[in-house]
């Protein structure tokens, strides 16, 4: 089918195997692509019962239909696993080169099963696919391997490892691609996983185009998408993703102090896109095929963080290693930053355990005993940084500990510990309260990685964006309640498509909607879809996920936010969750126990059976 | 001090030693006694990290100042520990002659340390105290070791035993009393506790008369206060406490279908008190000083349950057996009744856990193959009589999943499993619905030893009853929201009173008020309490037990519902809890997270540091 190779790589750590596999036709139609497939292929291959770092745990590369083409943000990848850190549903979508480079090697996919003896690395090009030592590699951080297998390979492979993150198991290490440029497949300890197997890097380099059904159709479409993209993103691109950290702030979405912050103008006034535009900004940062260019290439030339040279750090890292933490020093935010990367751990997780440990601090449940001396109080950056240090590398009681991540590090500490774990199923919230929209609450509490902005990306339609083909022809306001469910649940299904077809969301800033990607989908693949036909795809996709979930033990009682964001007030609001939640449930048809009816299922086609039987 | 002994007998099962304590006349002042006293012993003597099922545990039976004496209901005494259902806080108060003997026996409580190497039993008289072998009367259940140790010792001594259930440490094992009028310690598997200590049973006989201050004072309040209980009782006495489970079930409070169920009025015709008086009871039995006469003496001569023949069914008991279950057959309950008392499990907690184990193997997530073949649906009396015989032997799959109560057993399960197990902390719901009435919503929330109606008792508030001297002079209307935080926390402190000062909870139906308590309490002892006194003592026991709590790692996150219960209608109500729990807390002067405040801790002399320091 054009758009796809049809191909799977199929690896055996445990045996060094390697094989093609080929991806049935159907499995494309109903699962798009990328998380879409991946969901698909992840639960056929483990089960509720799948320890997250065990052999028998599969980790999964995928691009989608868009990759490889001229479609514009379409340079990406998702990746997919069970999660050490939440046990239940992985994914984490990410950008840069390394997707494009895989879809030109001829594959849609990755498929890694079982566990290597040693460090081993993988290397894919025209030549072939070879599984490599990686003894030498181990204990380097993200950007050095980067360095060295190209190297040892190709100066123009594109590389996808882990740092010592990945190496310790660290619960929310990430998987980074492009070097030092810093994309992160961040979300959820996908690096653990990959370092669970042995198995350091994937180094592609691939030189075949990717064919789609109608060239000149797309080229005319794409044409007439890419002003208005280019110029609806202008500041985005200009100032990055935290271009707006102090709209955010005034609008009480910007978390301060473990999320129990009110304001805090004379902070954020430091720590913003638009100072890193005027100080540390080298250049933009362009994903492959991109034309927003919100990523930033930052360097710090003197003073203590000197040495800073590539990715600067995001909207969420600012609000997390910066505002969760109350730290107001832009250039210790960019340095911890790529102290993150480098390591590969997720920045939003590893700030969120960060300040988290500074309110047990202040409060006495960490001693200084048990903080090897540390001042661990909020606004200390010379604590934040050296804990980045301690959690990679798995030093010391705190570093252990906060290395679980801050559900299960809540649990070890006990005494009321738990009641300040900012989480959803054990994932860390990313920079955007919900408390500001009732929509990101909702979203925060039934996104099927756990605390997600950008599994509904709800937040955009209730401040300014519009998707007429799903209904929402007005935003939505942020602290209505009325509707939400439906609101909520169709853009779930929305993203699921982006996730799967590989297409970034930012794109919708750009004035894209739903009909230009049906109008984009047809004429890469050939196929006669209508908008109606990708949405149901999307809400399969979604579904699938939530089974998923299911079987690992997830139901209603954990589709919750944490009681400080229920009961203590930020501003006006607090999100009548259980409200929105029987709206969403009815909507999606769920039943009492938000699992998924048979007759949704059935209408899906998902499964015969339910639950346990395989699809 | 007049009213009590002075004295706790030490047992450390470890060495077999024995050994005497002085009770500090201080510490009787601040703690009373029963439940109140025995907070402050296990608070000392063990801490978040103990495990309730190992040595280091430790088991406190305690009478209050009232036992011993002619105060009408004052038979009683209570049993602390940490519970090896919830893991945490878990008080038992049982009837019966016990505590009323042991008290004549010249000791105020037992405290049993260590763990003993074969099975042994105590012989408390007054040649002395030893311990005595039990290895023959290992495997057999309470009924038969009460008659075989009176044997062995006295005939009128009294007995405090476990069965098979104990020994096989099932988690909601009970402490049985009394032989076959079979009284309970029943909640919170205080008797797996005792089954992990080899300790069979406590037999005491006692002869030592208990000194009062006011001898004629006394008498004078106990003459005034007995015609009005016996008046006000005296048709709850005829039928027992099952006399009302019509009125209850037609206030949609009666438990149906593991709290599914809507109405069942076909059904509970048959299973109440009426019935029982008019069929199987023999005579109704009376504690120890007991005027009302509520405990029921019942006998079958025929037909398949023909042979039960000791203490009938509580109001509960049919509730969770009878009601959950969906079982209309008045003598298979009672049947199963006299199977719980004999291998000593919680009559509560068994129906729940047998009825959630027909829900889920109603809805396929137990298999036939799981249930031994047991057609294990509601209203299936003979496998509801298979599992008790399962759970309390640990008997298959199925016996060995139960015994661990609803909530690991849900867990353990997977899939959705947890949503419709019922209950608050770990702890079975006991036979009230907490959409009847909100203030047992927010009691069950609260209760210390997780879901319970007997620490509030506030369905007697929010449906007849009043207590000025707590300024509740209306009931308080049960659907109402506004207030319901202080009258639940004001009386959850009087029922703190009633537990240490070891007085029937259902003297209130008998007219009894706070200032009648307050005088009989300054007649036994000599003291000059108010009833202001009393309540600042009610109130700090409370607040230790929640401190024990928030040091096993309890707080508002804790402080819930089942989703089922807060999602899910059975007639016009569901408890709004959130806004009842701030409410709560405020009045309570606890923190955010349902800590109590150093100021609180404070005001009530409860310890200096917080929260780790020793009392």
């Amino acid at each position: 089918m054009y758009g796809y190779r049809g191909k799977l790589l199929e690896i055996n750590l445990t045996d060094s195997s390697i094989s093609v596999k080929k991806l049935d036709e159907n499995l494309l139609k109903k699962y798009l692509g990328g998380s879409g497939l991946g969901a698909r292929l992840l639960y056929d291959l483990t089960d509720g019962q799948t320890a997250p770092l065990d052999e028998e745990n599969v980790l999964i590369f995928m691009t989608g239909p868009f990759t490889g083409t001229k479609i514009p943000t379409s340079g990406r990848h998702a990746v997919v696993t069970k999660s050490p850190l939440t046990g239940i549903w992985a994914e984490a979508d990410v950008g840069g080169n390394w997707g494009y480079e895989l879809k030109c090697a001829g594959f849609d996919g990755i498929l890694i099963k079982g566990k290597a003896v040693k460090p081993v690395y993988l290397w894919i090009s025209e030549v072939g696919t070879e599984l490599r030592d990686a003894t030498h590699l181990w204990g380097k951080d993200t950007y050095e391997v980067d360095e060295l297998i190209r190297k040892e390979t190709d100066s123009q492979a594109v590389i996808s490892s882990i740092g010592q993150g990945g190496e310790n198991l660290v619960a929310f290490a990430s998987i980074m691609t492009d070097g030092k440029d810093g994309r992160a497949a961040g979300r959820g300890g996908v690096g653990a996983v990959m370092g669970s197997k042995y198995l350091k890097a994937i180094a592609v380099r691939g030189k075949q185009r990717v064919e789609v059904k109608y060239p000149e159709r797309l080229k005319q479409k794409i044409k007439e998408l890419a002003p208005e993209i280019v110029d609806k993103t202008r500041m985005f691109g200009k100032y990055g993703t935290s271009g707006g950290v102090q709209g955010h702030e005034e609008m009480l979405n910007f978390p301060l102090k473990n999320w129990a912050g009110e304001r805090w103008p004379e902070g954020v006034e430091k720590i913003n896109g638009i100072v890193m535009e005027e100080t540390i900004l080298k250049k933009q940062y362009r994903c492959k095929t991109c034309i927003i260019g919100c990523g930033r290439d930052v360097e710090i030339t003197a003073g203590p963080y000197q040495g800073v040279n590539g990715a600067g750090p995001e909207y969420e890292t600012i609000g997390t290693l910066g505002g969760l933490c109350m730290i107001d020093d832009l250039e210790a935010i960019a340095w911890a930053n790529e102290l993150c990367n480098r390591y590969g751990i997720d920045t939003i997780s590893a700030g969120s355990v960060i300040a988290y440990s500074m309110e047990a601090f202040e409060r006495g449940i960490l001693t200084a005993e048990d903080c090897d001396g540390l001042q661990l109080v909020f606004g200390n950056e010379k604590a934040m940084i050296e804990l980045i240090h301690k959690i990679a590398n798995k030093e010391g009681y705190l570093g252990k500990l906060l290395s679980k991540g801050v559900r299960k590090a809540a649990a070890e500490l006990g005494n009321y510990a738990e009641e300040f774990a900012i989480h959803v199923k054990g994932m860390e919230f990313p920079a955007h309260d919900p408390r500001a929209y009732n929509g990101v609450a909702l979203s925060y509490a039934t996104s099927n990685r756990g605390a997600c902005h950008v599994q509904g990306f709800t937040h955009g339609f209730e401040k300014g964006f519009t998707m007429p083909e799903l209904g929402i022809d007005q935003p939505h306001p942020r602290h209505s309640v009325e509707g939400k469910g439906e609101f909520t649940a169709k853009l779930q299904d929305l993203m699921c498509i982006f996730d799967s077809i590989k297409l970034c969301k930012f794109v919708i800033i750009g004035g894209v909607k739903l009909t230009d990607i049906t109008e984009l989908f047809n004429a890469v693949t050939g196929l006669n879809l209508t908008n109606q036909d990708l949405i149901k795809i999307g809400e399969r996709i979604y579904n699938l996920k939530r089974l998923y979930n299911v079987r690992c033990g997830i139901s209603r009682k954990d589709d919750s936010l944490p009681p400080r964001i229920l009961t203590q007030k930020r501003g006006p609001n607090l999100p009548p969750l259980g409200k929105m939640l029987n709206e969403y449930y009815a909507y999606r048809k769920w039943d009492e126990f938000g699992v998924p009816t048979e007759a949704k299922i059935k209408e899906l086609g998902l499964m015969a059976d339910y639950p346990d039987a395989v699809l």
